[in-house]
């Protein structure tokens, strides 16, 4: 068992972080709003006063913040994490940011003897209460293979998927996947709801064949019962999309598809849905044909 | 057992025929090459010399063509199907044709007392060969009733999704998710192919989570080893992309991805490449930014 | 002065009609309402009973008409033009129609030594009504020179652009154009009406550099006006982005953002603003951001 | 006359300060690379060691720099401008930056009393060096009206649009404007160049309606002409179009056809052609559909 940093105890972090203990790591966290560590300082972890702190008795500092911004601000403000980080020790990032932003953190830490690994997350709160996220790791082998030990506390799936920065790279991939099979479900579905198709039947075959999805199965039914409580926020899957429309410029290929998935979710958060599951997309495709609610027409 | 007529034995059509045979119906085929008859007659069907001649004599008949104008000519050319099939017997037409043009015809059938069902099937040609097709099926209870007794001999999954016409609807759906689904892997592939990611390693883990497809488990591969040989050609493809179009059209809902997705597929056709399995849509990708072949670019 | 029949007497054909009769040439007319040819043989053009009266007595005759569908009716019925136009006399169509019909019949024309131009007209019922439409002519050189002699009576521009079937093409490219720069200038206002951007003055700067247009300079203000009277409708619009798209399959090349436009256009339709003018389209950019009316929300 | 100072003499900027030179203003200029300025020194302009240096000898100062960092760098960065600038003096900045960079450095303008127009310009290299800029300027009146007794010496036309941030603004709308409009003069050339048409005569009459605009008047020859040299670079526009797409975002509007037409820019600098004029956007039209140079299909 290792001693484990946990900074970021949000949403996702806290059942992330609570799996830890569960594991027998010794656990110490620090979240701005302090509030938030309580429930885990009940469990048995050990309060942290800053980010420095976590660093100087940590082996290995887990991070899961918002966006670049906030790893690089806990690593390289005045006392942040790297100037207490001692050399040997692994910092392993969950948040979902850029691989740029990731690739450049790798590199200056490796400066100081620091290991790093990119782990960004897939599976959103439900996966990390049950602890079944997959995983997408970055990095050296050797520090890869450290990080797996403790995040095998919260994973349902790891890959090593390259160097510092293809996890955020391979979670680029699967949020851009993501939004591209809503956004086809919607129009697929919007479509049939104004025939006289009996949707469930039509549901049932087309899972059966080509056009399955995990999406089919698990948002189509959702958006029939206009049931849009996140789950993963519109507002999040669109940082996410910025994030892979400049990985790809960065890769030099052109996403013309992502760029207009992107402007539809752009839509719903003008609209003032940003906050609703992505599964509304389907909302935009709808309000484009000045049809807010599905009426049966007949096409027939 | 019934007397079931059969016309159209093409790539599909054979194979399903076929089964038919071996199910134990007595089975009548045309087909205007009549070469491709041969093969059923030596197992025991029948060859008939005209269409109108396969209505005369069949309690059931099953039509597998390529599009709205071929099945229309079968049926009301002079001395076509409809001018023999009797009261009471059963047309269902395996074709991929438009929702509009099925209730016509089924409205047309059933001003003379013939049953209609439209049929179209999901699983290519391997679907076929197998007996496990995905069929979608629109018509009323008693049709439907009557043909799955027949289908059932190569089908995987059927379904009764609605009145006449409604199995080319979800037809078109499935069309739509299929290519959409295509389309957005083929942008996620093509960014990771421009990177250091191990693109093997992050398939596993992009399928083990919500970007996980059909497509992705079985197109991606192949469009990495970069065979395209088809499986369902972009050329059809195209056709039943018109078909959604139209038929998002006649339900009053505009959809701009399918109708740009539509456009990918056509540079395809432009380019020559029409011949070539769907999954060479990747190609279109490519190829707008200049990209005939993948390089690795090292995008960290 | 020539004997000039005219077929088709709708809100373009009448006034282009009344503009060969104030010419001086001899006009015989057909309307399938015939009630709509009352004004122009007021003013001096004899009626004619059938299309087949028409190019029994005529040198040249015109047609104006929808679609291809009526054109071909026109020609080719039970005692239809093509039935009693003698050798060496000429048929213009100036309707809009797809490339590839205007093609065939330019060729079954010839078969019987008829000439034919195709020779779609730009400008609306405002330029029919002044006599100053644009007209973009195919054909052989000698029919073309003839047909200049007729249509002179209503043009402002003319232009000899290539062989039978060049005239729709570059009617099919001027819709293109049209429809894409509405459609720009729909997501632009969009975005300064959202503005503290006084938009009379930016407007003024907008047309003095690159970014001119005749739309932006003649439509916008409409749209800011939401001033959506006709002007050319939508429907009409639709028809012809759906010529354009054939022509482009046609000439092997794939156009991505006319795909889209002409969903946006279909947009429309679906939500009953068919019948407005093209301007409408702006519509469509605000009702897929949830915003009917434009609100200014202070961008700064 | 006023003591003007100029900051960035890059290839608009030298021009521009040229003219404040021949309007007889006292001139003082500063450029990172000093050797830039030597030719304004000949020409009478003073020489400044530092940008600080410039804001203590100016009464009005002039900045034309690439982007939001470098306008920032030079206002805000020890010894900048900001703390040299007297109260009571003008800052304008003809760089074209973000809407929302223009607002924040306005208002820390106003807290110290200096005042601050933004004023972007539209024409180019030729526009800079002709003298005959488009100029959109945003600030208060007094503040504007300070700003064309100076901006007059390179103007061919200068508005007052609104607030601080409105010059950016319809400078934004701007270049999505000028994009889209070569965007789909790019598909419309695209199909007429596989036809037969005549495309001199079409260009002509096309130009004659509602198609016409600027862009297809100077634009269209160069891209039949294959002639790409700049011109304005496709990595300006590509940079000024993330401003415009950012714009949006903050306006609460969504652009689908900005999104796309984004898409096609970065696929010409995938392509390697990011320095070529923005005409150049033709060649992902083509390349989409496997065309590198166009070739008469003979569509008809």
């Amino acid at each position: 068992m290792m001693k484990v940093g946990f900074i970021g105890l949000g949403v996702m972090g806290k059942p992330m972080a609570g799996h830890l203990v569960d594991a027998g790591h010794e656990l110490i966290v620090y979240n701005r709003t302090s509030a938030k560590a309580q429930e885990l300082i009940a469990k048995g972890a050990t309060g942290a006063a800053s980010t420095g702190e976590v660093g100087q008795v940590s082996d290995v500092v887990i991070t899961m913040l918002p966006d670049s911004p906030d790893v690089e601000a806990v690593l390289f403000e005045d006392g942040g994490l790297i100037s207490t980080l001692k050399p040997g020790s692994l910092l392993i990032d969950c948040s979902t940011i850029s691989p740029e932003a990731a690739a450049a953190i790798g590199g200056q830490l490796a400066a100081t003897g620091i290991q790093f690994v990119d782990a960004p997350v897939s599976g959103g709160e439900i996966g990390a209460v049950s602890g079944k996220l997959a995983i997408m790791m970055g990095g050296e082998v050797e520090a890869v293979t450290r990080a797996e030990e403790v995040l095998n506390a919260f994973a349902g799936a790891m890959a090593h998927v390259g160097p510092v920065g293809s996890g955020q790279l391979v979670k680029a991939a699967n949020q851009m996947l993501v939004a591209g099979n809503i956004a086809i479900v919607g129009e697929a579905l919007s479509l049939l709801q104004r025939t006289e198709v009996d949707i469930d039947s039509a549901l049932g075959v087309l899972n059966g064949g080509l056009a399955a999805s995990r999406v089919l199965e698990v948002k189509a039914p959702k958006m029939l019962e206009r049931d849009f409580a996140p789950g993963f926020r519109l507002d999040l899957h669109y940082k996410d999309l910025r994030i892979a429309l400049a990985a790809a410029e960065h890769a030099k290929i052109a996403v013309p598809l992502t760029g207009i998935i992107t402007q539809l979710v752009q839509a719903l958060r003008s609209a003032g849905d940003g906050g609703e599951d992505h599964s509304a997309l389907i909302k935009a495709i709808e309000r484009l044909s000045g049809a807010a609610t599905p009426v049966k027409e007949g096409a027939l």
